[in-house]
Formats: structure tokens, C-alpha cells, sequence
């Protein structure tokens, strides 16, 4: 079985941005509605919008993809928390609405409503309706509600624990994932995704978050950033700030996905990461469309690079389906192990 | 001959500091000095200070370095702009002595006094002094002059646009590097460093800087950041653009050094990037100082991973030696070409 970590909703019918749109009209207006309001997105309009999807996952030769709400449209940063709530909760609607249509080729991760300057402790509820409500198996946690501003706490700081209690209680992990940049100098698939994921690595490198939350798991996504191709600088400021090596570090509670583009880049993943440590993810529909004119292959299909890499094909089944299975527990209440 | 094209002087004498001090108890204070004052350091001192930089390049095998202040103590977003430029031009005249006393071993390239709000114009009068009165070939340009809060325009604005063209005036290149990070999320080197460089990258591709300066010059160091691991990415990223592909858009303005420290990384760096782009560089004595136990070499030690590496010989000396005589021309009136 292949598991595909890390794919976002990217292909959502059109009147889910319209509600948007006016959401924030509403704000810019002063006139903001109190009450969330419909969609009026019909399962018809569900079932054809995720074909690529599902297109994509026979051609690739992937199984069940886990699957949230559209990263970069989650823009924390627009109007407050309740503005946040209303979106949030819609979005996790639809992703719920999609995995019931298609149960065996999806299942869910939702978006939090988070806001900037506000703790998430007001997220604790929005995750406990996904998990125990709508059958999600983990979340996506925004280090930088602000967009590229980045005004919280370091993801070490106590302002996170409430919200961590609660994904240890439920035994669910979370994508740390940025979403859009409204600050000019990030790109936001280009920079501001890349460089979350960097940071937010440093970060754990850093605290003692996992002493105090031992069953605490975050994926890096995006192959981990910058941090496999400067492996031995993060050896050597670990060794430096006498930190425990990389390896017990990364332990059992930071996983890198394998969103990576290129065969190089991959290889360089699993030759330098431990293999139990990486998940397989592709963000597929994403932030990179095109067909790599270099293979005639799309750039993000990553299940090509790790079918190609020069590993055992037990540690193959480890990042295709095993270590996803041992991140997102509640996945095989869903899809049991083949016998 | 190899040059090492970032070296920073980490090793000055305590006496700087102590300046630095003193110049920001004073800001506090309110009683800022109006003339910059002394540092008192006399050349025996400057002698002994780069011992350790004159070991390792006799140890290593390396010949001259291009050497600027401390990246992490330029620390721009202290004080204002009348504090960075006593505070910069002190920097610079101690790499000028030291450049003075070891003619053979080290090259200035300068500080600048850039500051947040300000725009960098401010900055053309101490570069000018720098290359053509104490002989440097090159400067350090901070696209974050805030300390990690990303408060200036992207590098490809026209904000910039009179600091550039006295860099094509003068035929230097910018170094483009942060210095500390006053935000708790980033971690100055293991952060904020590379986040700079990957994002320094993306205003790169998605800009037109080089159109209107074609003789304009980067260094984005640290390998840069993580664009080398993402190079799938950003060869689709820049297609979905309708952008140029990346080698065009590296062309003779765009270059990464070698600062990666592991093997794997350095293998995937020169397999990937057009070797015309990559500059041997190493930022010793620098953010890694110890010795990685796995191949018991320093792991800043890069010289060891180029030699290594599955390149020809002529491409070597590229790196080594051709590259950075093209992007730091200036560098050939004191060094000339061995006949």
C-alpha cells in the first residue's frame, strides 16, 4: 500500500473561493456576518473536482492519500479568529465530505483556525470535532499565523502546549505548514514554505519539546526544507550546543515527507535521513504543476524518485506505507495492514 | 590556487566587542557619542587574531580568502544608521589592516551600514570607500536589515537600485547574507541564514533585476539554502512561471558557494548546479567549529568534500580559482593569474 502523506485540496469547486471571497469583503466592509453560512457545494461538484486526484493516484500507483484543506488558502492572517473559524470549519467540512465519497482513496487532516497574536488554545475544538467527529487523523499547524511576519513563539514555546495536550490525547500529528505570505519578500511556495520548514526544524533542534511531550510527532514537509542538504551543518551545531546527535533528535517525533522534485534531491534524502523517519508525500495537486521537461514526467510525481533510489525494498515499504502508519496511528482504524 | 570566497574575521581581538559594547550601552542610554571613537587594537593583536585563519588555510590546503566582518555581529537593526556606519566603517578598516599585514592570504570585501527604514543609498559612499581606497573587491548585502523581522523590499526592488549601480560602477559583486536574527523563530545560523539565502533566491527568479543590470553580480552563500536539494522545484516553479529556465536565469549574475558541510550535500551541489555558478567557499572560522566525528575532519573543512567530489579537474579549478576571478574581478590586480 502506498500512503501519500501530504496532499491538499487545491482542486476544490469554485463556490468554496467565492465564500471566501465575500468572507473577506464582509471583513473589509465592517459588516461581517455572524454566522459561518452555506457553501451550497453538492456532492456531484465534489466527485467530479477531486478526478485529478484520483486520475493521478491510478497513474502513479498510490492507494489513499491524506488529505487537508488547501495549504496556502488558509491565510491565518485575514480578519480574526472567528473569520478563521467560519473558514476552517468549512473547509474541514468539505475535506470530511470527500473522504466519505471516496473512503479508499482518502482520508482526512484538517486546517485550524488559528489567528495571529490569539494562543491556539482556541484549536483544541476544532481538532477534537475533525478527529472524533469527522474521522481525521492529524492536523496542519501553522508556525506564522502572520503570513511571513512571523510573530508567535518559536513552536518550543509553552503558548503551544495546550494545543500539543490535546494531539497527544487524541494521538494525532501534525504537518507544521505554513500557508500564504502577505509579506513581499517571501515567494510562498518558493521561499516561505521552504523556510517554515527549516525553521521550524531548528526550532525542535533547539528546545526540549520531546522531553516534555514524548509522544509529540510533527512532519517537516517539503522534504525538511533546507535541512537534509545541510545534514552535517545541523550535525555540527547540535554537536556545538551539546544536543544529542540529529538521529535521536529526530527520534520518534519528527518524520520529513518526500516532497521533493527531483531524483537527486531524493536520493540525497534517504541516503542521509533514517529511513524511519521519512514519509512518503508528494502535495499532489500543488505548488508545481508543470511536466519536467528532463523525464516527460511530472515534477511532483515523487513516488518515481523513491521507486528509483538505491534502498532495500523493506525500507521502501517503511516510507511508502509503514512509518505513515506509525504517525498517523488512527490511519488503520481506516485502512487495516494487509494480512 | 583556491580561494575561499567567505571568510568572516569571528576571531578579532576582544576589544571590538568591547567598542560595540560601549556603542550600544550608549544608545540605550540616550548619550550616544556623535564622532565613532577609537578601538585601540594595535597590529600585534590583529596578527595573533587570525592565526587560527592562517592554520587552517595552510592546513587545508587553501591560498587566499575573501574576508569580511562577522556576519552575525553586522547586526544592522541596532541603533540607526549613524551607529551602523561608525560601527561598519571600524569593521572594515580592521579588514583592510588585516588585509595589509597578510597581502598574501586575505582580500577585503566590506560591511555595509545599512539600517532598517533606510534606504541603502546611504550605503554607496562606505562601499566606494572600501573598494577604491582600501582596496576591497567586493561587499555583504543584508536583505533583512531588521534582524528577522523582513521589513525591507525584496532585493529586486528599486529600493535598491542606487546601491546597484554603484556596485556595476565599482565591478563588485554583493554577497548577500544576514546577520544575527533579533526573532526568536530563527535561529541565526541554522535558521535565518539559509531561510535568507532560499528566499534571496526566489526574488531572483521571479524578478527582472538582471534585464536592467546585466553585469550585476550574487553570491547567495550556504550553498544556497535550500534551492540546490529543491532544484526540481525551482526549475518548475520558474516553467509554471513562464519563466526562463534556471541556468539562464543563474547565468553570470547568480552564484552559490560551497559552505554545505557533508559530503552528500556538496556531491548534489556540483551534480546539479552549473559548475560555472558554484565558488568554493567555506565561512571558516565560522558557524561550525567542531570536528565531525564520522570522517574526523573539520566539518567546515569543504575543501576536502570539492576534492572529493565527481567532478573533472578543470571543472575543479573553476570552482577552486576561474569562478571567483569572474565574479570578483577585482580580485586579479592582487592576485594575478599563475602563468
Amino acid at each position: 500500500m502506498v500512503i501519500d502523506c501530504h496532499g491538499h485540496y487545491t482542486t476544490a469547486p469554485k463556490s468554496l473561493q467565492t465564500y471566501r471571497e465575500r468572507q473577506i469583503a464582509e471583513l473589509d466592509s465592517g459588516s461581517r456576518a455572524s454566522t459561518r453560512g452555506d457553501l451550497g457545494i453538492g456532492d456531484d461538484e465534489l466527485r467530479e473536482s477531486v478526478q485529478p486526484q484520483l486520475t493521478f493516484q491510478r497513474d502513479r500507483g498510490t492507494d489513499v492519500t491524506i488529505f487537508s484543506p488547501r495549504a496556502s488558502a488558509m491565510a491565518h492572517h485575514i480578519g480574526d479568529a472567528v473569520t478563521s473559524l467560519h473558514w476552517s470549519q468549512h473547509c474541514n467540512d468539505l475535506i470530511a465530505r470527500v473522504c466519505g465519497l471516496f473512503p479508499e482513496n482518502f482520508v482526512g487532516v484538517c486546517q485550524l483556525p488559528q489567528t495571529p497574536g490569539v494562543a491556539p488554545d482556541n484549536c483544541v475544538e476544532e481538532l477534537e470535532r475533525c478527529v472524533t467527529g469527522l474521522g481525521f487523523i492529524g492536523c496542519n499547524l501553522n508556525p506564522d499565523p502572520s503570513g511571513g511576519h512571523w510573530t508567535a513563539p518559536p513552536l518550543t514555546d509553552p503558548y503551544w502546549y495546550p494545543f500539543y495536550e490535546k494531539m497527544v490525547e487524541l494521538d494525532v500529528p501534525a504537518m507544521v505548514h505554513v500557508s500564504a505570505s502577505c509579506n513581499p519578500n517571501f515567494h510562498t511556495t518558493g521561499a516561505h514554505y521552504l523556510n517554515a520548514d527549516t525553521t521550524a526544524f531548528m526550532q525542535f533542534l533547539t528546545g526540549d519539546l520531546f522531553a516534555r511531550f514524548p509522544t509529540l510527532r510533527f512532519i517537516v514537509p517539503h522534504g525538511g526544507g533546507a535541512v537534509p542538504y545541510h545534514w552535517g551543518r545541523y550535525r555540527g551545531l547540535a554537536q556545538d550546543m551539546k544536543r544529542p546527535p540529529l538521529t535521536e533528535l529526530l527520534g520518534s517525533n519528527v518524520f520529513f515527507d518526500t516532497c521533493v522534485y527531483h531524483q537527486a534531491g531524493i536520493d540525497l534524502l534517504l541516503k542521509i535521513v533514517p529511513v524511519d523517519n521519512v514519509l512518503f508525500g508528494s502535495e499532489m495537486v500543488g505548488a508545481v504543476r508543470g511536466i519536467d521537461p528532463e523525464t516527460g514526467h511530472y515534477f511532483d510525481d515523487t513516488k518515481r524518485y523513491v521507486d528509483a533510489a538505491a534502498v532495500s525494498d523493506e525500507d521502501r515499504r517503511k516510507v511508502f506505507e509503514g512509518n505513515a502508519r506509525r504517525v498517523f496511528p488512527r490511519i488503520t482504524a481506516r485502512f487495516a495492514v494487509a494480512p
